[in-house]
Formats: structure tokens, C-alpha cells, sequence
């Protein structure tokens, strides 16, 4: 098989987790050690966007220190996009822009970091430049905190965010015990069809501290049931602690956190979570007093508490997604097999992109428990190993230090 | 002078900071010290009411690990209490069952550890007890993250909090960023009356990300200066980023987040922090997309981004409680003088607690910039000793080890 030497494009794309640049760290890392392919390492500001607009940030440029502190850096270092590419058959003033800008640069191998949607881009330009018989080389490298990627054992940025909301759901818990009389409190946190991140609040319990209930968008959300089941718990504990997934709808499939079409003192539509609407409940209906919290974006980018085995892991996605284009595979994204439970071990291997864009993957049936307020032991066996182990934060003068590429 | 041995009586009161257990360390440890004066060490549950109660914790029952791992635990370990004590000329039926407990039990040492609040209790039963001619030494501990209590540079716990607070709006601020069109992002912060923890969102901006505008109580808040501030930052920069203080209030002293007096669709009045509001606010006047953030109980209880110098201060706090105990001095609060900037030196003083109560310290006026929308470099210079270090949690399994006390 001929060798092909040309340059590499990566970009991100999609809502940031915290290890995603360490997936772009794994990217740059590798690819430097495969200059016999790879000649230049570009990348894209704001996903497919930069490479429309020609808006390139270029590795041999930027300081090793940068290129280092990816490994520590939330949020999406080299910018982020959300933006659906039409299929080509029916507009392709996209892709010929594309295949103009592919080469001019003489991009070869094409990397791109994301979850659903970036894997049906990514998936389209691969088909785009098969039909025209540009040689390209195309690899999808996942993430996203929602872990709801298919064909994959889990996702990188998954990990990471679990062990922020075990650990943050633990000091609540603990923080709450401190009066004799508590409240009901209410944790908000992301996952709009999928739990698995509602469900990691799970993980404190292990610690004798955690959450006394759990409801996750993949039961239909009944108020009466969780009115019934949160006065059962505080008459006898005189406190409850529950985690709900802002996707939380009912029977009908209509979210919680929909707007009630009702106006404030200022004349405007109500914003507001699932987790506020249902401490109004609790506190109007049952008389218990409550009160919501909202991780909010803290969520996924708290980099001062990543899982090793996450940032880890983030890493390697990025090192295999680089061999596999080298090799001359594409329209193929990188997914984790877990290959042993004991110890816990994965393997990395490929998947056909348009099979993992588009679908989203849910919390299995016998994870969660007959009552639909909890989770079982096998959430538990399945989670534990994704959150082991810590990437000690670079801190200076008490604060963590980020990349800045320029 | 003559030796008085006897018992030493210590409790926690008010709302918990992330370090208040390494003062209740600093006192076992030190009590355990001077065991030529301090025989028992009895813990009350839940502050003066655990005293009123005779429902006690004794030390020398414990595990040494879970006296240790005190200096990892968030929340209060021993239970909280918020519980005003009346005068005794008054109404004396609290204190003279004290005083029988205190006499049962031989205790000659009382440590109380809390806010302001907390130091009016201590100073009352030390009164009580001079007034009545009973032989016991009182001190107080104190501790609040809302920084406010007067006559001490800064009070344990602020530190933490302000650790967690610049280093998650770090992370937000980065986030952000990933996008080319962001949102104005609000983020309420703990302070009714003092902005302090608000203030100290403003270090994040020393790594380049980090609140664009900054809103204290101490400041009437202007609505209309308020949009006319974050439409002009939004313009320039497509985002901004705002810490607000939860007990922002406009210039008649009215809570922004007075409940509207409005009913939701479960028929309920609406709940709802000062930052929710303003963004509801920005989204419908301003029609640029807004989002609220509010930590909740996470930024006083984030014991796994402790600041090293909070932990250790608030251990010797306890210790220096002990010392000024057994050296017959009472009605006194520990104080924190800053005897050098550079390099940051804490001495150790005492101060009369009935002045130390029932005072709330407000940010300077000139930490606080002339726009009234952020600080200056004079608060950046107080705060930034008060987070430095990092006390690394004890992690098992990916998560933190708490104490367990019986």
C-alpha cells in the first residue's frame, strides 16, 4: 500500500466536555510522531466552520506549554460549532468549498471531535470525497459528557463529569446533614433523553452519602408518584436528596421544564429548570421546605476534577484515531470496547461513522430499579472504573492554569 | 494563677463552611495536648442544642482515622443549629439547665465554632456564667465563607469557597468561549449582605477567563444600568459573563429576588434566585440568549478544591481557641491579624465576642471599582493569599473519604 504524505485537519464540535482537548493532546502527540505521513497539523477554529472560512490554527506554531496543557483545559480550546452540513446530492456548495479548501492545504487525513451530530458530518464529507475520489482519509474521535454514543462501551468526557457529580453530590449530602430538620433538595443535572450522568450521582451512596432518589428521562416522570415517594423519604429521614435529569417529561412525552406560558413581574416569559419547578412543588404542595441547585455548565468543564482514566482514555482516542487514518481506514469512528471487567480494561477499535451518527444510546433497562427511582448494581459495576484515578490539576497562585493557543 | 482541670465542650453552629471540621481537628488535637488541663473532650450534636439535649459525641470513643479525615469533610460533622439564645435576665430556663449539664459533665472549656449568630450565643453563656460565678472559659471559633464577621482579617471557610468559586468561573468562562455566538451566562453566588464570595469570582479573571461584570450588595442595583452594562459587553464580545451576589437589592432595599407574588402552573409562587430573574430578564429585553448558574450549597461544601492556607488557618483557629481556653481567658473570639503582605504572615489575637456578634464586615468600598460593576486590584491583593495551596483530598475508588463519627 503506497504511503500518503499530505497534512492533517482536526476540529471539535458540539457542547465541550472536559477531556476533549485532551483527545485534541492525543491527536497533536501522535501525529508528530507520524511525520513520515503527516506533515503539517491544522486545526480548525469553531469546527467545519474554520475549515469553510479558512480559519486555521497551526500546531508548529504554538508553544510545547500550550500544546501540554490541553490535558488540563475544559471547554473546547479550539472553539466549537454547531452547524448541520446539507447531504451533498442535494447542495453542494458546502463540499466544493470543502474539497477547494482540502486542497489548497493538502489535507490528507481529517479528524473530527464530537458526539451525534459531528459523526453525521463527519460521515457526509467522508461520503462526499468518496464520491468525487478525493483521497482523504476520515476518522471520527468521540466525546460528549452524555455518554450516549452507540457502539461505543462509553464515551470520553463521560468519566469526568461522573466524578464531579459523585463527588459535588456527596458534599451536598453531607452539607445537608448538618441541621436536624433539613429540606428537600433538588439536583438538576444534564442529559436532555439520556441519564447516564443523572444516574453517576449514584456513585456517592458508596460513600454513605448520596442521593435518596433518583429520576432519569428514561422513566416517564409521573408528579403525583414523585410527590408520593419524596414525603415517604423525608417523614422518616426529615431530609431528601434527589438528582433529576433536565430531561425529565411525562407519559405524553412533554418535558417538566416547559415553559408554562406564564409571565413575571417584569412582563416576560419564565425560563427555569426541571429542578426549580419541582422544589415550587414540594415546597407549595407538600409543605416541605426545598430548594434546587443547577450544575449548569460547571458540569461538564469542571477541569479541577477529571478522572485519569477519562483524560486518559481521551488521549488515546486521539493516538488511535491518527493510526487509523495513517492506515488508509475512513468514514470510521473510534469507539472503546471494554475487553475485561477485572481488571477493567479497554480495547480501541472502528466503527462505520453513519451507524454511530443519529442514534442515541439510553440507560439499559437492568440498570435501573423496578421502582423507576433509582439505579442498580450493574450501573454501578459499569461506571465505577471511569472515574478512577486523578489528573492533579496545574495550579499557580490557587488557580488552574489553561491553554491558550493563539 | 491555679490550674483548672476539667472538660472541654465544643460545637458548631450555623451554616457549615467546607473547613469548619479542620477547626474542630485543631481543637481535638490541641485539647488532646494539654491534657494537664482538658481531661474529656465532648462534642455537642447539632451546636447548643446538642448541649440542652445531653446528646453528646465523645472523642476518646472515635476512630483516629475519622478525626483525621475531619480535615477532609465538608458540612458540620457534628450537626449544626441555628438556635438564639434569649437573654437570661429575661428568661433564664435555657441556662440554668446548662449550667446543670455543664456541672454534670465538669466542663470548664467551652468552644463555640460559627458566625456571627454563633459568637452572640457564646458571649451570652459566658456571661451568664460570669454573672452567676461558674468557673468555665469561653471562646469562640469562628468561621463563615460570607467573610463577614469584623475585627478578623478574613474568617476560615471564606478561602475554599472563594478557591471553588475562581476556579469554576474559570472553567464557565472557558466554556464559553467554544462557541462564536455565546449567551450571557449569570452566575449567582452566597452573600445576603456581604459580597465578598461575589468579589472573589473576580480572581478568575487573572488567567484571562473570567467574569466580565460583577454585581456586590453592597451596591444598589440598578436594572436599566444593569442591561445598558451587559448589552455594551455583549456587542463587543458576542458573551459575557456575570457573577451575581444572591442578596442583590435595588436602591429602596428590596430584594431583586422578592418573590413577584406570581403563581406557576402547578398553582404554586414561584421560587427563584436573583440570577434566574436577570436572565429571564436579558432574554426578553435584550433578546440576547441567557442562562443562569446557581452553585447552591456546592461552593460552601467543595471540599475537593479546599485552599491548603484555609485548612490550616481554620486547624489553628481551634488550636488557639484551646490555648486562650486553658490560659483563663474568656468572652473572647479568635481574630486573624495580617501582620505581613509580603510574604502573607497571620498572627493569632482574641477579641471581645459580644463586639464580634451580631455584625456583619461588608466589602470596602474601595475594593470595589467606580462603576460599581467589579473590583479592584486592592480586593485582588487581600484575597489572593487566602487561596493558595491545595489540601488534596482523600480519594477512594474516585471518590472523597469523609469522617464518620458515632
Amino acid at each position: 500500500m503506497a504511503k500518503l504524505k499530505g497534512n492533517l485537519l482536526y476540529g471539535q464540535s458540539g457542547g465541550p466536555t472536559s477531556v476533549i482537548n485532551a483527545s485534541a493532546f492525543g491527536v497533536i502527540d501522535e501525529a508528530r510522531n507520524q511525520s513520515e505521513f503527516i506533515e503539517e497539523i491544522i486545526i480548525m477554529r469553531h469546527g467545519i466552520q474554520g475549515a469553510l472560512n479558512e480559519d486555521f490554527i497551526f500546531v508548529n506554531q504554538q508553544n510545547e506549554e500550550d500544546i501540554q496543557l490541553l490535558k488540563h483545559t475544559p471547554g473546547s480550546a479550539f472553539g466549537s460549532v454547531r452547524y448541520k452540513l446539507p447531504d451533498f446530492r442535494e447542495d453542494d456548495t458546502n463540499y466544493l468549498r470543502l474539497l477547494y479548501i482540502f486542497k489548497k492545504y493538502n489535507i490528507r487525513y481529517f479528524l473530527y471531535n464530537g458526539g451525534n451530530d459531528s459523526m453525521d458530518t463527519c460521515s457526509k464529507i467522508a461520503d462526499y470525497f468518496d464520491h468525487i475520489n478525493y483521497e482523504c482519509y476520515i476518522i471520527g474521535v468521540p466525546k460528549t459528557i452524555d455518554n450516549d454514543l452507540p457502539f461505543t462501551d462509553h464515551t470520553p468526557g463521560f468519566g469526568s463529569a461522573a466524578k464531579f457529580i459523585a463527588n459535588t453530590m456527596m458534599e451536598i449530602s453531607y452539607d445537608m446533614l448538618a441541621y436536624p430538620n433539613g429540606k428537600v433538595t433538588i439536583v438538576e443535572i444534564m442529559g436532555r433523553h439520556a441519564g447516564w450522568l443523572t444516574a453517576s450521582s449514584a456513585i456517592a451512596n458508596l460513600s454513605g452519602f448520596g442521593p435518596d432518589l433518583i429520576y432519569l428521562p428514561e422513566i416517564p416522570f409521573s408528579i403525583e408518584k414523585f410527590k408520593k415517594e419524596v414525603s415517604e423519604i423525608y417523614r422518616k429521614k426529615k431530609q431528601c436528596l434527589i438528582a433529576v435529569s433536565e430531561g425529565l417529561a411525562n407519559e405524553e412525552g412533554i418535558f417538566i421544564s416547559s415553559s408554562s406560558g406564564l409571565k413575571d413581574a417584569f412582563g416576560h416569559f419564565q425560563l427555569g429548570g426541571v429542578a426549580s419547578k419541582l422544589a415550587t412543588t414540594v415546597s407549595a404542595d407538600l409543605g416541605i421546605p426545598s430548594r434546587s441547585v443547577e450544575f449548569g455548565s460547571t458540569q461538564r468543564a469542571a477541569s479541577h476534577i477529571q478522572s485519569l482514566t477519562d483524560v486518559e482514555e481521551a488521549i488515546e482516542v486521539g493516538r488511535q484515531a491518527v493510526i487509523a487514518a495513517i492506515e488508509k481506514h475512513t468514514n470510521l469512528m473510534v469507539v472503546m470496547h471494554r475487553a475485561s471487567e477485572g481488571p477493567y480494561a479497554i480495547t480501541y477499535k472502528l466503527h462505520a461513522l453513519n451507524q454511530c451518527a443519529n442514534t442515541e444510546k439510553k440507560v439499559l433497562k437492568s440498570m435501573i430499579n423496578a421502582k423507576g427511582n433509582g439505579i442498580t448494581k450493574e450501573f454501578i459495576d459499569y461506571v465505577l472504573p471511569l472515574i478512577q484515578g486523578e489528573n492533579t490539576p496545574v495550579f499557580k497562585n490557587g488557580i488552574q492554569q489553561f491553554s491558550k493557543m493563539k
